[in-house]
């Protein structure tokens, strides 16, 4: 099973999350790119430590809008979109290239990662800057959208995640963080569910019912004061079970 | 003899410079890559423009100032210099992997430009974002630079440039812009100069006197009314004085 | 009857439309105010010139966006809309009160303006903060939007705009520019039209049938080719059939 | 004796300091405006709170450098400079009103704050923003510094300011940041100096000598991890000892 969390989200003076501590913890490492969050600096670092200890670096690309921190729809024409997302993979291989490592994968971020679950033309301009950019690169989202479903129509490689601290409905979709109960915080309880993703097992949706969620990846928040906290009990629950933490993007492509 | 011109100078509506007509006279291009101008699209096209003409595409890296055009100087510490230079590199490489080509060399503009001919914190700066990213990579520059004397120090490929359109003082460096004179506006005067430089011969400083100026590539300005006419002019005198134009930075590195 | 252009649309070195020409033609200026288009200098430039001219000064607010131009729709939360008009609204306020004039009225720009006919929550955010920032100030824009009318039972002064160069629909709506036909170029039609709306008269919509259209100010825009020529037909055209020109805005409140 | 502090340094999602903790403990807040700092929700949240504690709101003014926090020197040119301060001012000045009350002083931040200590040029620029938009506003800075000298002579009301935690040479200037022991930490050592500030006693240069600083205000770091205790010592201790806390720019203009 891999681990994924969001990294380099600070910008200039201001940080977001504990992108060290995280980067002890988790097998990839989606990395902000400079358009909603991530300056050059802060990317560096993520990338270059990520390098050392082995986590796969993806490319965790956002609309432009470092006001709203990537998390506002915007209603950006697929064409220049597709230009957006290719400026950002690029900036991140940078790095990637300096410190020694290659970008793996590409996740989209905030409101770009919730359109483009029902925005079709949006997804697909997403598809075609990894297309155009490098084929090889896998792509990590959402198990049902727009985006994997045209990524693999495309011929990258797809990979599913799930979301350790999510409630989902008895569809197998995201509680809308506008509801009660949308968000886990007992860190045992959120491990208890990545040991049973990890085993393949159903989960618990909201309403009780047993649901089944295949994950090549479990998405960890770096942002809510306990990230860290619930990042270290996952980690030891899913190694103390035996559960083998790997990226799942490697660089064989 | 190579020509450079700065391109891909827009943003989002708003245009500069006729980058079309410029890539029909120029063997080599300096690609704003999105820090003081320059958007994905404007990027993308320009050096989509550029590869099919067999351009060579150069970083234009300057600092973070949409709203200064580059053209202010930022005291930026030097280590996030680097940061800054190594990420524009790598957008900018994104959009010419993207459509066959390669970045051949950097040239920084504006006030970045300016600033690392005496800066020498900034200069070794700028050197070591090359360096970092890839040592293969050509610079261009002022001749006598901070930025032209650390680079071959660190043993990068580098060229030096004359100006097609500036006055020169008798110690052979460029007349501040706000001295009345600093700036050519004849054609043919100023084809005239480039054909000398091409020669190898001296060339005339503002006081009248004869000075040497060594030069791999002239530039050209992109952005003044009467560009593109000069550009078309001094190509014109040159290829029908025998001249080869072509790319100073070509890709064996 | 008021003619109102778009103004102080450019930013830093980028130029756009021809500010001084239009301040010599239209009644009412929109001046941009930072956030998809207007840096600090333009502004007062614009705005000291229409105070000079006795042209009355609105503030054009728009989504912050200036890779966009302000021309996509973002899905802000109206909280925060609310906030970022305010503070547009008082940064161009800042320049009327140096120059000795007032800002008089709010006209949304691009994507916001288009959203606004419809989303009734953002409607009410800019309507709010109008409200917040000066009851007393018009507000302009389209016939039947959720803005006017949400203004109209808020108690503020409305205003109601009709596109010289834009096509209608039978239903008195305007044509969606994906569509062919969609503006008008012919500067003896646009006049022609104006003259019909200055004289309460039906206009032709684009299936040839007439419509009524009630304006109080004709908006003309700015930044196509022919926008100075255009503006200049118009307002001679007007004023030889005796209608008089005056801001829709006065400073009673 | 007057208390000040920053305050609104937030952007977007990302979060500097505690503000509602500061302003029960201030008695002016330097407003971030936009341009280094600041989103129009966190200004807005921060004067409200200001205008509901009777705190006095100044403005924060600085370079338009979001990702250098505004502490890198621009190079901007003195016009720009004029209108980018008043474009700030005026900003802010749209939630005073909206909150009922008034910007009463101007602060600028960072490395603007640092530059017009001796830059004539930019000083004057700041000094004319000042003038321009209400010459009854009270300006704040270092003494000695030509902002105070040039606000003076242009007949603006000039306010000093002393440092609670900064070290200071023999001569009464600050240390500066990049040497050993510029910053004192300890809080009982920094009310203590506040103590003889306030009673016009001299207090302790880094050398150990006397030195006299004249302060109509006491600035407190609101940004490093102690910031909220240290200033609650600091008031604390004032109070006890009898020191009346209140505005220095008061609303007579």
């Amino acid at each position: 099973m891999d681990l994924n969390a969001d990294l380099a989200e600070g910008f200039g003076r201001w940080e977001m999350g504990d992108d060290e501590a995280l980067l002890g913890l988790v097998t990839s490492a989606n990395v902000a790119c400079g358009f909603h969050a991530g300056d050059a600096a802060v990317i560096r670092s993520a990338v270059d430590q990520a390098a050392k200890r082995g986590v796969a670096v993806g490319a965790q690309v956002g609309y432009r809008d470092l006001a709203g921190f990537g998390r506002r729809f915007i209603d950006v024409e697929p064409r220049e979109l597709t230009d957006d997302v290719i400026y950002q993979i690029g900036a991140l291989a940078a790095f990637a290239r300096v410190v020694g490592t290659e970008v793996r994968y590409v996740k989209p971020h905030g409101a770009l990662y919730n359109a483009i679950v029902h925005h079709a033309e949006q997804a697909a301009a997403v598809v075609e800057a990894v297309r155009d950019y490098d084929p090889s690169l896998a792509v990590l989202g959402l198990p049902g959208s727009q985006w994997l479903a045209q990524a693999e129509r495309a011929g990258l490689r797809t990979f599913r995640e799930a979301f350790a601290d999510r409630a989902y409905t008895p569809e197998a979709t995201l509680v809308s963080r506008r509801e009660r109960g949308a968000v886990l915080h007992d860190a045992e309880e959120i491990a208890e569910r990545c040991l049973r993703l990890a085993a393949g097992e159903p989960i618990r949706a909201i309403d009780g019912s047993e649901i089944q969620v295949h994950a090549d990846s479990i998405c960890l928040h770096g942002d809510s004061p306990d990230a860290v906290a619930i990042a270290r009990t996952v980690r030891n629950r899913l190694t103390e079970a035996g559960v083998e933490l790997r990226a799942f993007a490697t660089g064989e492509g």
